[in-house]
């Protein structure tokens, strides 16, 4: 493939979808190559704080995103980048199904996974009462029990979801208190199907075909207790999705996250990043969208300069 | 009045109403003090590039923010700030009607107006043919023609992009050279079917229901010229709302704009600022809402130390 693209948009999420509506209405030619449309925000739960939409579940929201794209025409190429090239000033994109791809700049907005609690049984009984998106699954055990882990955010949205949809939910809280917002968990204080376990790490998750309980470490008696659950909802953190971007290009940090400036910009000319996948702290996707539209018009200012240098 | 506040958002616009949605989940007590409810948002005329909104009126899009920012019982004070004074860590707002309010911290999100021409036809056609945001409103001129008024760098960027949107653009430069970046100017001239019209001092704009065109003064032969054109792109500058925050702190750069980083601190600790009103060189109402949702997290952040310090 000889065509050179402005542009490749990596992530159809909501920060690379902010870029692609921002490129397409000044007429950029460029591609947006994505496993998905909506990325996490599809995963959310409610979404309470994307300002304009009072209340919206993420299924919606990431539609409505698909939408707003589509609207423009625009159609994402539905493949998975595994590996990324610089030759001179022209980046090559290597993807698992359709080939190679070469752009003049990139705008990395691959977001960020759920991180894993690497204890037995997880990856055993996952997606046979382990989940790591508990809007998609709570809903299957309904009038069941389960337990959400973690102590942030999502942990509590979880408990909140859990409490109108389960008979009972645990949420297990390694720490002595949560980090999430205080309204949220004034919320989940007050159900009376939810009861939060503090300072417990969570140990094994077991059963036979399907999940039976968990085990964990009560660190205030240090016994080990069991809970019967019928499924385990694991809230505990991202990480970020750029195993594909070279380590010795330096635009990483220790976490694998992609250092930008205010600009969206990396130290590498042409290279900018959005979203979830940046070293931004707060993963909202308020900042994901301010971050796609500053870098689809990062983008725009680079190439205008950079035509003037060939 | 004694109380003091742990934040006042000044005021309610997209960036304003973003700070005050996050802040008032956390539980915050905070003020927002502003002179209308939607800032400029409201006077945008379509509004095509907010994601999840693919095509609605400044009007709605405001009334949405407004909605949502009362969703949660917020209830902005309808007044004017016109000066801040800072007494050790304590800052003071001084009202035009309501007198003075004490805060911990402080969130400018004042927004900016654009200069105006001052010349017959631009406020009636305003919204109607005249805008003052070529990323915003370029797109609904496609494969027509285009009037830009400016000679900086943000008329040769619009005069770039019609360029590639427009059928026609003729750029208008009161001057005999334009004032903007060397690289865009040899860009713009490189254009087909981009016109530049320097020593040209717009006199008037003209239409019936809308736009049909621009009278002009030629200075280089002191005739009035006229020219046929669907819309009115005017870029002569930004003027930023800050009149009211004292030159010696040292937060304002040349322009007027408020310095911000990428968390949307300024130099001044417990000094935010969002939106419009920064020195962030894209007007957008999404970088807006990124920045503002920066700027109240920033705040809580803030505040979770100085409780830790006293």
């Amino acid at each position: 493939m000889d065509k050179i693209y402005e542009t490749i948009i990596i992530g159809a999420s909501a920060a690379g979808i902010s870029s692609a509506i921002y490129l397409k209405r000044q007429g950029i030619d460029f591609l947006v190559i994505s496993k998905d449309i909506g990325g996490e925000v599809a995963l959310s739960g409610i979404v309470e704080n994307y300002p304009g939409f009072p209340r919206i579940t993420g299924d919606e929201l990431a539609l409505k995103f698909e939408e707003h794209l589509k609207s423009y025409g625009v159609e994402p190429l539905i493949d998975e980048v595994i590996s990324l090239d610089k030759k001179n000033s022209l980046y090559k994109v290597q993807t698992k199904i359709n080939g190679e791809f070469k752009a003049k700049t990139i705008i990395v907005a691959t977001g960020a996974k759920p991180k894993k609690l690497q204890v037995p049984g997880e990856t055993e009984f996952y997606n046979k009462g382990v989940s790591y998106c508990s809007v998609c699954d709570l809903p299957l055990f309904a009038s069941k029990t389960v337990a959400i882990i973690g102590g942030g955010n999502s942990a509590l949205e979880a408990g909140i979801m859990a409490a109108n949809i389960c008979q009972k939910a645990y949420i297990i809280n390694k720490n002595p208190v949560f980090k999430g917002d205080k309204i949220l968990i004034e919320e989940v204080q007050k159900k009376q199907n939810v009861e939060i376990i503090y300072e417990a790490l969570t140990q094994e998750i077991f059963g036979d075909n399907f999940v039976k309980g968990i085990r964990y470490l009560d660190k205030k008696t240090n016994e080990i207790k069991e809970l019967l659950v019928d499924g385990v909802f694991i809230h505990i953190g991202l990480k970020p999705n750029t195993e594909f971007i070279p380590d010795e290009w330096g635009v990483k940090n220790s976490y694998g996250e992609i250092i930008v400036n205010k600009f969206c910009e990396t130290n590498l000319p042409g290279f900018f990043a959005a979203g979830d996948v940046t070293d931004f702290p707060h993963k909202q996707i308020g900042i994901a969208v301010g971050q796609g539209i500053a870098a689809g018009l990062g983008v725009i200012n680079y190439l205008n300069r950079l035509k003037e240098k060939l």
